[in-house]
């Protein structure tokens, strides 16, 4: 078993809309800043012991199917790196 | 001027205590998947036009310092790729 660090990486689909991110967008606007857009996203950095690299990232997947994503609003990616 | 994509990444101090990546792991483990650690961060994925890599990623950090992260309790790092 090796100690693997998975990242999963959790975004709204294009098209639902994101409040949060209008709000920081404008909020930076408002200082000043220019910019075209802002998206936002969740990241998990999630460690763990697996076989393998690939065993560690369809971990991680299922982990992002069950709880940290919702399959409705979101798309995710996971990426594995050893620690 | 060029598009560029900066990518701001959020994530608590070493040694702040965060509740939630704490509870998202209990649930995690609830449903029978064995982790050691789990953190949870902030993405923001911003476009915006610059003169140069170097200029992007530095109006990037300063919408970090100035409104994305708080310095008291955050780190950040920032990533910048063309559009």
């Amino acid at each position: 078993m090796t100690g693997y660090t998975a990242t999963v990486t959790v975004r709204l689909k294009h098209g639902v809309l994101d409040p949060e991110a209008e709000t920081t967008q404008q909020a930076l606007e408002r200082l000043g800043f220019e910019l075209e857009d802002l998206r936002a996203a969740d990241r998990f950095e999630v460690d763990l012991e697996a076989e393998s690299v690939d065993a560690a990232s369809e971990r991680a997947s299922e982990m992002a199917e069950r709880l940290l994503a919702n399959p409705t609003i979101h798309d995710y990616d996971v990426e594995v790196d050893e620690r």
